[in-house]
């Protein structure tokens, strides 16, 4: 089974921006340690700060027969109708995710404008999250 | 590890209530799942239609100490000012879980007053939701 | 037929509570005028100033074969969205009613939670309302 | 006694307008029950589409000494300041009609302009609206 | 000089409606009134509940050569962008009255959408503000 | 094929009013030019002031057997949630066609009431956009 | 009779200040043009920059019997809910005045603060404004 | 002199409950100094976390006799039309205290349900408000 | 120990402004009783319409080593962010009195900018409000 | 005479992206109808999921004498100001096309940030909508 | 060259109000720096925690031939459109200072009523906004 | 030093892109100019028309110990939280420069969704504001 990972702009910098928020574990750490807890699964991983990057990325991955996806857009989950076009366009199952709780923050954290198109979304708990977000995911008919 | 496992107002008809949106497993079986699931832990449950004995309940767990909770509030969680001042004046850690996406529904569910105070949210993954929140309250140190 | 009449916070208080607004008859007299004019009715009744109660009793309803009510949420209107959800869940019947007009008054009372999962509204017409309320759903097929 | 029925604008279509919604029962064939249903009363019945219309029929009623009127103001509900203005300055008494329920349409539709001038409203009861609207009218001394 | 005075939906009633806050010097009196103070101006009357037959005025009027006009739209003020637009295309000189002071009244009669059209607005000076309109229309050079 | 071509309130005065904005054809003009370009289409045509009219005029179209109507509903665009139901209500073919682009102007343009219950929109485009949506319905199976 | 004639912060420049705007009368001119035509009338004239100034002159006219005021808040219109209370504290007789027309300006400016205590509100009249509010308030008994 | 003193939600933990925003005193020594302090009066005091709990209870009060109360409404203050309806209904003479400020709080916390049918509101000078209201009952006469 | 009494603009008619409203005592009455009441505190008093007279006296205040202060800013509780910031910016010790209840008149009342910088406010109370905000001045170590 | 066609983020799956509403023809078809349609103008197609490579391609056909564009924004039609000031900067004349009827979907695509800076906007006509803009661009002299 | 340089309310304590946000350094130093600083420049200075004393200032400059101002309106930046009529109405050339950064602070702080009129506006660089201010002042032609 | 000059979509237009707004003075001589002017720092400068690659930009520059940055974004100010979060996220020291007055034009320009995150905010005084900006970031120690 295809799981593809995607992570918004500025998540390149996870594990040094914000520690206090975000943790200290950097993209690489986590995606071997989803590698390792989903051996089963054929993960697929990216990256990008560019809205349009990102719609390519799904575009493609939709070609390969890759339509389930956990993804954190960061803040493009409060400003891209585009991606949540991308998703609804697309078909893809997405679990959306994010590290810190957005309901604490800012307010205009508090807003999803790809929520209403994913399956589901998983806030708060820091990068348990990604875990739980493909080990749904997998366990899908 | 004492977890408790709360659920508010209509989550009692669980299983028949509205079946397409919420699935038709019934508290009874998701306690005995989660129970099953998770055999180390000492975990309390407790469901009301009743503001108020969600209170009092949260009240009387905190006294026996049991102060982590996966907390489905259900409709409180748009209306209920008086359950966010319960948890945060316990000093609660709560993983909040909603079994559908609260995003997808009318738009006043997608505003919750209780997220602000807990430690994250879960919503659309169905009941494994619980198991999530269980989980995740069990790992913290 | 099984008909419910059910009566939102401070209603008990009817024929006492303001009545210049709300007329002189109590619920007492109200319920006994009812079950004359309905005799072929099988008629409940209930009021609670408790928002848990009412659903409690929506539920005891329900599993007694009683899914056809004239509800007056009174204030609860206004602020329950666990009202509206226990009516959408349980698939009740309701007619809403409220003895004064509530497009006169105070802007949050033009506001009504439960209304979009009614069957309908009646407001302004007094106690005759119930009746209405009662008269409708005993001629619903 | 005189009471007045009348209905705002694409009314004249009831019968054959979305009839899912408002029912299959015309104008005519419901003027006819009503006649029949009250027959101690002199009933009045006027439609138009234009909102001038209206208000030129009830100075009319009013200068007949009409001033009960069953009212269903169609889209003018939402709309007109000015029918509100001829309730209120002609002192009519009035019993806001709709078929459907307003409350789970559109979003304006939940708002009536008219509502706070008149004694009641009733929506969502379909034709059956009418029939309480001149039997509470009727009733009153 | 021709000028035009024109009163929109309800102020036929002038002098019976609502005197405490209109007054009770009907639209006859008014106009007769007017006549007298201003003998050396070419004055027109026009009343319609109607906002077709206001506009279809107004470009009867324009037709005539008459391009002054003051004008009390009654409700239509806080409705009518049709009046606004009929004002703005025919290129008119308006002074727009309010009898009562609109300010001090439900809140949306304090807007006014067709002021912003108008050369200038007089409200709560009760019927003097015609004459303040139709002098100043006529000091006009 | 029938098609209807009807205008709202001011467009009468079409190649006068405010001819910067809206051009110097006239309705008489522009009607010749339809008849001329879609001389296979039997075309009728419609102006009035008067919202109930206009709707007046849908449904005896409808009567016709004349169902798709290219729509200009001047300022009623803004203001005229029964025109909106008529279209709805006759289950009509609609193209909406504004002559000056409702976007560059005061911000309670850019606001169609009449939009959501058409086929589509076209504007800005002048008396072209006339054009366009009688190619359109024309074109339509 | 006793009558004053007030201007809010920045009217001292009246003549100077955006001549397109308001025109080239001085308040010295305009003062002597009130004192000509209405010269049966006591008439005090104050104009100041500050408003615990004018609060301070309006509570010293009224100390001197001089309770009816031609008012000019000046931008005070549209910020000061002081101005309001010592209008209405002081149960003054107040018109308000504006020399451009404030609907047709910024969108703050046709929201008067004072106007719902005053008697009425002229606007766009230019100075004329002034002797219109000094003749309706000589007229009154 | 009868009056109550009543604590809504989440303050049977005062003393507990965030002490730094609430102090550390508990309700049971708050009462105790009260009866100490108010040696003349007849208090009585009632806590609950329910609601429909706290309206019983003036309900049940009114029929003693007691219709004075120092009420916190606790989280209520800001959802609870109810407890609105009940101090409204019943006619009582209440006094609104809070013990934290509640305008330097969240923002949702500044607005108060409940205090516009209260004679008055003290907030943000801790358990002394408690003292002034009981004070200002008693000195009414 | 130095204590301020301050008031805002039109608080220098207090007894004479709406008594029904504000009562009949007056601001001298006020400053003898409370001098009576509380003769171990150095009490200083002001009033002014101004906004700037109130911040010079708050800066004199404060360097005369006088900084908590009885507050009542009349209608700039509305208006003033200069007064908030006065208070903030010299770290004044202010309780916030209104003699009637702010949350029962007009709705802009309702919100006091400057309760966020305040240690409490008092409203409804009558000039009682006064005594209470003094002792508890004093009653701060 | 250069005209092009341009799609924003999405519109490269036209043809397979939500059939019911985009239909079943791809880009490629419809730039070959387009150019057939066309055949005397010089049309350039570019379609990106990347708001910024769209501004480049602009600007670069700005540099090549390329002013006249039909412009499907897709969701940055709703997001994006940079795309409005890119086409207000560079001075080009756009007519913009949605194939759906953005009146009729999600509250949000009924705004067009784009709009204002366009000379007109063609929505609901599906595919037609291109063929009537470069039409409509040809014709301009 | 005449430059003025003006503070508004609080600015007076510059150097002791919240250091830690405004600085240490003293208007009077400020002052001293800025003469240093633009010793070919014709400087004068004013603080007033008065809005009616700025205005008379801003009169009396401008009377002197001074129309250039750096100006740091304090609070007045957020509640004052008489001192935006006065830059606008006198046509002075201003350039709007804040030391602190207005959007990193309370939400009501980034909306200044006041730059609309004003050149430009620096906020966040401290006291060296005074500097810039005045030098791009000087060297405007 | 290094300092960072960013400038984001459009603005390589500069000099020829409404001149009459932005000036007639092209990047590149902008960044000639600022060489000169600030010889003895080492200057870094970035424009693009993708968000993306400014986010790029802006972690490369910190990867090469680059952390100041004078940032003009341009549209992307009201429409981007992810550059938002690479300012944030990258603890870059930021001022944020507007060559034209943001406060005077169209009113989404006055709401900067980046400026709560920058040291503080220069608008309106043209390419002046990056001389500012970085003189600025200059002299920080």
């Amino acid at each position: 089974m295809k799981i593809g990972v995607m992570h918004g702009p500025n998540l390149g910098r996870l594990g040094t921006r914000i520690p206090d928020l975000y943790g200290t574990i950097t993209l690489d750490v986590l995606h071997r340690e989803l590698r390792e807890a989903f051996g089963d699964v054929d993960l697929s991983f990216f990256q990008s700060n560019s809205e349009g990057a990102l719609i390519d990325q799904l575009e493609a991955w939709k070609d390969e027969g890759l339509d389930r996806v956990a993804l954190n857009p960061g803040a493009l989950t409060h400003q891209s109708y585009a991606l949540r076009d991308a998703i609804e366009g697309l078909d893809l199952t997405v679990v959306e995710v994010h590290i810190s709780n957005i309901f604490q923050r800012e307010s205009f954290r508090a807003q999803s404008l790809t929520a209403p198109v994913t399956r589901g979304l998983i806030t708060g708990l820091g990068i348990y999250g990604y875990h739980v977000a493909v080990a749904y995911l997998r366990s899908m008919v």
